[in-house]
């Protein structure tokens, strides 16, 4: 066996080579096993049952005149005064209903559309962070040089679906126009579906145009096909800010797809109990479903879970904590509960990419991935509780996200696979390297890793004695440098530049 | 909130300061969670039979002429020539039948005696390494001093359940009387439960007599109450050793735990594929208990489980990999199919404790903990796929360990919990930091970390910038600052002091 490691790649190997490393290929991803249920069934009522209640008697605030409207005219009660809307039982349950089980994310390259529901789990980038970092150039404030090579990186990722939201937050392009240049950027440098913030009326709708443009469809076409999805933060505890419900009723209207995450953090936004938090997000996030299906019933909604916990002696945010996986889980159930698809995150707090980085990620990934949850944000490159996007944490992170879809590859049981004529050829105290059973398939048959060593000390020690992180900051550079931009017909590259243009010649989000 | 951190502990919370650090106190482990099942039912007999026939056609080598004696009188086809053992199914079956699917493992302390079986989980110190490593000295060979510090973070670390093996080889101390030495450490410097090798009779039976003395028992009373444990690998592909066949008769003579290890690592000593690496195991696993109850019907036996691959491209071992959490959480099957209590392992291959080291213990210790595993061997301290103990892992993995304990703690659901009064008071946009609700728990509620810095970017460099594995480094040294010997009635640690004494001047293990 003993073969030779070869420099550009593992030659002979199923693998994309796309990136200038070995990789897996492109996949659709579903997990095959059952979830992990933290919670009885009674328990997910009891929860249910909570969140009633706080909708029923307390309610939550809609801070936008015209959403309070639209909720009047549906049967909501509605407080003008102190802007706090109270849901009927029977107004939750009918308009939760509405929402759909499954649907698809389109984007420009058919083969990068995404299923959100069932057991199709769909990894996305980091998103929205301030700060980015490497360990040649340390940490600095985001920037759209840095912004663009994120999103190079995303394309070239196979595991890695689709742009989570802007991987950094480009604070050196000017706030009104800034939406025009990230969102051309995701338009052009990838072919994977991307997000647009809802920062008002207007970012939103030029979003939704951005994307109809980069798919060079009719705007018919577009309400029938979700080609663009949005985050939608709730302002916990018990509000939804005015910009966010813009977005909402836009993209409501438009047939696109939003993703209701209240931010729950126990002990800070949420009470400092796993079961309180999830009581107050089930509520937050059906409240936001409610009023997206009340603007277009049938629009593709998701339940978001992101509550974890804060250090309770700092009131330090922190994540991929026992109860962060806890509530990753049982999120899960209650997503399921309404019949939504289900958005989780893998998150960490560490502020560099040590062994924490990795443990926290990993308790953040098992939470969300035995959660069944169907999107998975901040998938790759999140550090510092999302005030930091890695270069290298976004290399490593594709290793932690291969393993895992790896893992929800079923375990082929087989006559051939199981074996039995090789385990007699070879016989006791014998050795399987030069068994037929083994020649026929050695090059494909396990996980080839993107950034884990496996050589022993010795050879580890003569070839540089490098940590993973070292390896992933050789492998990003390595990535970026064979990059390629994939091909966008020239026409709809000219509109879309057109658009940007026009755009930023208005003046851009002049509301803001 | 915001509470000073102070130097010595967490003030207020319910930790226990054993080992001079906050820690969770002694809690015996119980997964209340379904396991993840990555095999189908007909699966999992798929793979049976296919042992099954490993078992009827191929046989095992057993390389003991006393074991060969011992199963010709019970049936099995014996060929004296080839050590050739061959069973039929009837026995294999009657036998495994006839092993217990719970028991307990006494110690002398019976707060830290532990429950192998249902849904009990135990962690165990690295076992067995040639090196030893910290930040401060670097890498070196297996030594009695490391080996003393190392026993005595076990006896600190409070979710450290027992020792499960030399955590690191003593290798300065003679090989005939090493076992004297080692043995008498852990029966005087820990208070859990410990391990002791089957290298050949006299090595086991001298275990077997010091956890006797060091519980102060008589031999009837011990032959009622398991109170050691010894791992036997079969020396893959289908073959079990001499030294480890007398291990098993005296063990199972003696009636103490016999823990069955395949090491069947893909590619290598195993067929490369999952499948068939696991009939394999599961044939070798099977033969070994069949013969331990041969021997002793009803002895307390256990299913291992260590399938891992290696690396197609050079044979290095790889651990933590998709298909060692695959095989981990398939082996759960089996063993649960004979209603054999179940060991896994937390492994990695990294040489370095950096995020690969955490990434492959998380993908273990997932593989492990949702396959039911009773015994997790190497929970803490396990380095380069068994070649290297390191003290910033074993600290490091305590953390993994205690996040794993806690996940495993129900989400308690109820209206104090729910905690609707609270987000009633606190309102929209308001802060749950000083809610009553708040107040009344935040001392205990939510996990507190031993390692984990949480702390923000500029905080954390101005405290220095650590790693979390320069922060484990700190940690172990402050746990062994505050070590403290057990106490141990001075009459059981004359006689200890005495068998050692006297059996050092007989030579020790002078068969070997």
């Amino acid at each position: 066996m003993m073969i030779q490691r070869t420099g550009g790649g593992r030659a002979g190997r199923k693998f994309s080579a796309r990136g200038g490393i070995s990789q897996r290929p492109w996949t659709r991803l579903r997990n095959p096993y059952s979830p992990i249920e933290v919670l009885s069934a009674e328990e997910v009522e009891r929860i249910h049952r909570a969140s009633v209640e706080i909708l029923e008697d307390i309610g939550i605030a809609f801070l936008l005149p015209e959403a309070l409207d639209i909720l009047r005219r549906a049967g909501a009660d509605v407080d003008a005064g102190s802007q706090m809307v109270r849901f009927d039982r029977a107004l939750v349950e009918e308009s939760v209903s509405r929402a759909p089980s499954q649907y698809t994310l389109h984007t420009r390259n058919p083969e990068h559309d995404l299923t959100f529901g069932g057991n199709h789990i769909n990894f996305a980038t980091v998103a929205s962070a301030p700060n980015v970092s490497d360990l040649e150039r340390g940490r600095r404030p985001g920037n759209f040089a840095d912004y663009l090579n994120l999103v190079k990186l995303a394309q070239c990722l196979n595991v890695v679906h689709f742009c989570g939201g802007y991987p950094v937050e480009p604070v050196d392009l000017p706030p009104e126009t800034r939406h025009l240049d990230a969102l051309h950027a995701f338009a052009t440098l990838t072919d994977k579906a991307f997000h647009a913030y809802s920062l008002g009326r207007t970012r939103i709708l030029d979003g939704i145009e951005m994307a109809r443009i980069a798919r060079g469809i009719s705007e018919q076409q577009l309400l029938k096909q979700p080609s663009l999805f949005t985050i939608v933060n709730s302002s916990s505890p018990l509000r939804i800010d005015g910009p966010m419900l813009e977005g909402v009723i836009e993209m409501a209207r438009h047939n696109q797809i939003v993703v209701i995450t209240p931010f729950t953090l126990a002990g800070a936004m949420a009470p400092a109990t796993i079961a309180g938090a999830l009581a107050l997000q089930n509520a937050e996030a059906l409240a936001g479903i409610v009023f997206a299906q009340i603007v277009s019933p049938g629009a593709p909604c998701m339940y978001g879970g992101f509550t974890s916990n804060v250090d309770m002696k700092t009131g330090a945010p922190a994540f991929g904590t026992p109860e962060y996986t806890q509530a990753a889980l049982a999120s899960g159930q209650l997503a399921r509960r309404y019949g939504l698809p289900y958005r989780s995150s893998n998150a960490n707090a560490a502020n560099v990419v040590d062994a924490q980085a990795a443990y926290e990620s990993e308790m953040s990934l098992w939470g969300a991935v035995m959660g069944h949850a169907n999107m998975v944000m901040h998938g790759a490159g999140w550090m510092e509780g999302g005030l930091c996007a890695s270069f290298e944490k976004m290399v490593l992170d594709a290793e932690l996200l291969q393993m895992m879809a790896e893992v929800l590859k079923r375990i082929d049981v087989n006559d051939e696979t199981l074996g039995l004529d090789a385990i007699r050829e070879v016989g006791p105290g014998g050795h399987f390297f030069g068994a037929q059973h083994t020649l026929a398939r050695y090059e494909t048959v396990f996980y080839p890793p993107l950034v884990s060593d496996w050589s022993n000390f010795e050879n580890w020690q003569q070839s540089g004695a490098r940590t993973a992180t070292e390896r992933a900051h050789t492998l990003y550079k390595a990535i970026l440098a064979d990059y390629e931009e994939p091909v966008l017909d020239p026409a709809r590259r000219e509109e879309l530049d057109a658009f940007v243009s026009r755009r930023k010649a208005e003046g851009g989000a002049i509301e803001t």
